[in-house]
């Protein structure tokens, strides 16, 4: 992202660490009382800034959801740690106390024997709740709700419902507030109201009157892009996830779709700079894990590459009676790859962003076409100004002292700067297209647009971009250079 | 982002829209009454299939305040052409009802003095916040945030502010409504309180003694990118803005948010792609903007790679000598790119996700070096037995019919193979260390490291990789070929 204004302040965890860690060796008891304003997710920031040994005294001075909190914000790699190092019974204690969604997360992630003891060990209804979870794929509606939500019988008024809320807000529960979900007796969602709503409605009103019966909700099986592309076009803070009989399951909540936003995000980036995308964080992964992200489509993209040996060496006895043409190779390839690599970028964020869809390509062909044409015009004329350029630079003798300027490309330098010039237009044009076209090739195969990285075009176009250029120069050096 | 289980259902707006359109030709004052459980998105989406001529009778048949509604989330062209070709008073009457910061949005896109228009012709206090709200940069937090927001003096009780609440959730504004701010007598923020938290407080008590003090909020000047973090590092639903004396002016939302992190992805995503971000969507952008924005990187790459065919001149007695080195040099050259657009992109989001910052440059260093020389040993492999498989294929003489397999590289096959080896491996570490090196010297010269782009990296390594090749080309070639 763009850094325009940047604040250059420390964070609150770094301000507040050494008093913590002060407090952690003379007063213990105190930490909880001292801290309790404090974010839990700055909690955690200071909980990464303190020794290892400190973490476990840090976590054991605060009351059991305060920690559980501080766990939700806490390094995958730390929490992991934290968690094993425990007996299960404490590391039971904890998790039972988090967001139901953040601890089935949280269990994935840490050895599964050890997680099946800390399941074993978690209360019964929280165990049952917890397995269920575990059950759907981490990249699914099911895989990111959390099944405290409040649900309402239909039936039930206004005012009773305002007292449900109340009960469940004061038991200190921590479930998804903002939204009321009414259902009917066989627990089928039937309605949405906010609590802002439910506040505006009369009292005796009953919920099945006053509801919104339009809800927005998915499929727990939904994939999790799904769910955060319903999240940011109806601007929900919470959407409902239903089984197929439209049973309330529980609700994903729009932290939860930030989180998968920039998870994609990261993944589209990766895949774009022509590998696989990592599964943790760069700096946390290890070392042989990132060599197989890296080492497959680089050997791909050598083997792809090879052609362009093998085509050359199709072409060597023009390379020897014109070996300028060598010369000039990598930089006509290059200029092909650059604009695959623009058409690319600009395919692939409108295709997740569905600003097109696989069945306009021929909108995005009619638009790349002649773009491709003008931007290989434009790069022809510096080109063609490139051999002539240097060709007056040399025929003048242009010197700064020993050093002359230019180069001698002989008589035929015309023909030559044409055969840059026009090679250009045709590579450009052909990588603008080949790059905006395989996203949707990919898509249309049911494979992930992505996955057309700029190596990868830059590949496809170098192969073809040499085929041209040779084409292109036998055209205009046959019977001069040729 | 990765399509996984894709829902191939309709959408809501494309089942509805024949019978809106029957609708609007037969009934245009039953339109209201059918479409008023529709989210306003799907109305949206309506509006934008249905024939433009059709737009503003959708609009008229539905009250103000829903047809405000669906203008905030129709295509910018779209709303920019509808309001323009009202009348200014019309336009002032619809925009009056939208949200404070989408009404400021929508008047930034409009021509500027039809703008001013309609804003002279809004109400006076309207006028005034829109005013205000203008005078925002656009990527800043005063220019995301709505000024709608339930701020009630601390001095109130529990009860008294769920009083307000009520008020104002039944007057039909439309309010940032589940999070209540508690202010001074100057207005300056005190304290904060989610709905479900004043439920669940005691009623008699006051506001000052139950909100909560430390309250996350941001400068009305804060870059976007920074609101963006703090909702997403704290989970906020939204972030409360304020001015330089701590007076509460507004809010920035979630979902604004998420349109924050698409549009930044976007950037992000073309800039990598080796362009300067569009300001639109490249569906929308006009054919010359388009150019505009890639025309200048292509040239600059032109440019920068114009130095490989220098370089290349000045390789020219080895090349004759050696016709089969140029033959290897787009397929040298391209690994290295390769490599450098991976490092790239994994440290262009590893410092966008403050994974790593600027000053642990050293340890991303230390991965990159090992990394680079494993992944070019696997290439050198490759290499090698490409060079050393074909000279076997020509020696055994393979062949199928008349098509021969292999190519004789003469009696330096070995050496050969050992120059393009050991190239692989000199250009692969060179690419990663160049490639993962280049973002954090943009970031440490105020650059966006997000200019570093694949195009540009492979360019830089493309005029390296060469001069490395040649070299060590030199190294084992020195006696035999050259």
């Amino acid at each position: 992202m763009t850094p325009k204004k940047r604040s250059e302040e420390p964070s609150v965890a770094a301000l507040l660490t050494p008093d913590i860690l002060d407090l952690l060796e003379t007063e213990p008891g105190s930490v909880a009382a001292e801290t309790e304003d404090l974010h839990p997710a700055d909690l955690a920031d200071v909980a990464e800034q303190i020794p290892r040994s400190q973490v476990p005294v840090l976590l054991a001075a605060l009351p059991v959801p305060r920690a559980a909190a501080v766990l939700e914000y806490l390094d995958e790699e730390l929490r992991t740690e934290l968690l094993e190092q425990m007996s299960p019974e404490q590391a039971a204690t904890l998790v039972a106390r988090m967001m139901p969604d953040d601890r089935a997360d949280t269990l994935e992630e840490i050895d599964e024997e050890r997680a099946e003891e800390i399941v074993e060990a978690l209360p019964a209804e929280t165990r049952r709740v917890t397995q269920q979870l575990l059950l759907y794929e981490p990249e699914t509606a099911g895989g990111l709700m959390t099944t405290e939500v409040v649900s309402v019988p239909e039936a039930f008024t206004v005012e009773e419902t305002l007292v449900r809320v109340r009960e469940i807000a004061r038991s200190g529960r921590r479930e998804a507030m903002n939204t009321v979900y009414a259902v009917d007796a066989s627990g089928a969602l039937k309605g949405v109201m906010s609590l802002r709503e439910l506040l505006a409605s009369p009292e005796g009103a009953r919920l099945a009157d006053v509801a919104w019966p339009e809800v927005r909700h998915v499929n727990v099986g939904a994939d999790r892009e799904e769910v955060a592309r319903f999240i940011s076009e109806y601007d929900l803070a919470a959407i409902p996830v239903v089984d197929d009989q439209q049973k309330l399951l529980g609700v994903v909540t729009f932290d939860d779709v930030i989180d998968v936003i920039q998870a994609e995000q990261t993944e589209d980036v990766q895949k774009l700079g022509g590998m696989d995308a990592l599964e943790e964080p760069y700096m946390q992964i290890g070392f042989w894990q990132v060599i197989q992200k890296r080492a497959p489509w680089l050997m791909v993209l050598l083997v792809g590459e090879m052609f362009t040996a093998s085509a050359m060496g199709y072409f060597e006895d023009e390379i020897a009676s014109a070996l300028v043409l060598a010369t000039f190779l990598p930089l006509i390839i290059s200029a092909g790859g650059n604009s695959g690599s623009q058409g690319t970028s600009l395919i692939i964020r409108s295709l997740a962003l569905r600003e097109v869809s696989v069945r306009e390509w021929w909108r995005v062909f009619v638009r790349e076409l002649p773009a491709g044409i003008v931007l290989g015009a434009i790069l022809a004329v510096l080109g063609f100004f490139r051999v002539e350029g240097w060709q007056w630079m040399h025929d003048a003798q242009l010197h700064i002292g020993a050093v002359s300027f230019g180069h001698d490309y002989g008589p035929h330098s015309i023909p030559l700067a044409l055969t840059v010039a026009v090679s250009l237009v045709g590579v450009v044009t052909f990588g603008a297209l080949a790059g905006s076209m395989l996203p949707f090739l990919l898509r249309s195969l049911k494979l992930d647009p992505a996955s057309a990285s700029a190596p990868f075009v830059a590949t496809l176009v170098d192969v073809t971009g040499l085929v041209i250029f040779f084409n292109v120069a036998l055209f205009f050096l046959r019977g001069t250079l040729l």
